[in-house]
């Protein structure tokens, strides 16, 4: 959902609402304009600048004033949430960087369809749960919870204490189909690029693998994700959960 | 790959290289126009008429008097070639109208990594092996075996004749985890929007379906390929193969 013009965006940031970005004409040179930007700074709203005939192309008022804030219609959880719906057992996704909203989609539909208890994503460098998001989740993302934290790290530090066992998908780990996947379980996925980053791979309990028998040996993020948390699936109804 | 202009797209139908569509200007009625396209119709092409601000746009050397034929770079295989390859008991992917080039690109990427022998698709309503599904599938497409059929039910019974188990991935099937994915599989996976086609889903051997817990269970298709895929794989690991 759009939000155009200086007024509009400047009572938006005063609610608590999530804020995908906001895009900002680069000219602009006026003191009401400079104003409302360095608000946006205050609040850490992700600023895109962009060239006046981009603004216009994304104007659906076409009164922006060079100001069109994007907001999700998506209700994020809170990470208690999760835990909570998780606390018997179930397996909760952790996305490290995750930026392609194709991926967050599709990963949203792997949660809903196993009856993961929801994600975690952060708030910088990932995917947000836009329109994009929510329509190519076909539908999945009103049923999933999606908790975004500032700190992915800290977040898992939370897991942690809440007893869930934290595992890395990354190459070179344990071969996940000799992995125990039961119980409460965090599964970090890493992004599209750089897989698990280093800091967040040290925080894992244990690194699990995808066997791989080819050369180029790379799954898309959202693929191993549904591979991964289909085995944890398949483990937990082997055991009669 | 583009090849533009009357006479490059006239010594291409020469050939027998695999064309994905032609362009053509709508509006085109010369004699040399006329000539081509019924040429073009004789070798049966996918002709795809648009207008000439299309044609104008796609063009790289703007010399294309209103055509345009795209072509891959890659090589297609034969399906003799990917049942010889599965004979000790691999797995051969059967896509049923996958149109996305995305979910091709993943699906040609889980092949690589899984160790499958290789895939089968359809000439229509299917994505081809284009340059973006070779940009997608991570550099994978170049070791995978893909054949490209005119028609994908008489392919699956080449497959039953060669001694394959056709399974079909749907739902209301018989649950992946109980069903015996060893020996020579082939696997057909539906197109993004409908599935499994009838008079295709009656050519299968059997209906195996993944276990879903949620309200929309809907799993994006190369996804649903590779958690497939995946168990079979398992299962052939558990064999000791």
């Amino acid at each position: 959902m759009k939000i155009e013009g200086r007024n509009a965006v400047y009572e938006l940031i005063k609610t608590d609402r999530e804020i995908d970005k906001v895009l900002v004409q680069a000219d602009l040179k006026d003191d009401a304009s400079r104003r409302l930007l360095s608000a946006l700074r205050g609040k850490k709203v992700k600023i895109q600048f962009v060239d006046k005939r981009v603004i216009e192309k994304e104007s659906a008022s076409k009164r922006h004033q060079g100001f069109i804030a994007f907001v999700s219609d998506y209700e994020y959880s809170e990470i208690e949430q999760l835990t909570a719906a998780a606390a018997d057992g179930g397996i909760i996704l952790v996305l490290n960087e995750i930026m392609d909203p194709h991926n967050l989609g599709s990963i949203i539909r792997v949660c809903e369809c196993s009856g993961a208890a929801g994600i975690v994503i952060g708030k910088d460098r990932s995917a947000a749960v836009t329109d994009t998001v929510m329509r190519v989740s076909a539908g999945a993302a009103n049923h999933v919870k999606v908790a975004r934290v500032t700190n992915v790290n800290a977040a898992i530090d939370e897991l942690k204490a809440a007893g869930f066992w934290v595992y890395g998908l990354e190459t070179g780990g344990e071969d996940i189909y000799k992995s125990d996947l039961t119980g409460k379980l965090a599964l970090v996925i890493g992004g599209e690029d750089s897989g698990v980053k280093r800091l967040t791979r040290e925080k894992c309990d244990k690194i699990i693998s995808i066997p791989m028998f080819g050369k180029v040996n790379s799954l898309n993020a959202s693929v191993a994700c549904g591979i991964a948390v289909y085995e944890a699936v398949r483990q937990r109804l082997k055991d009669g959960l």
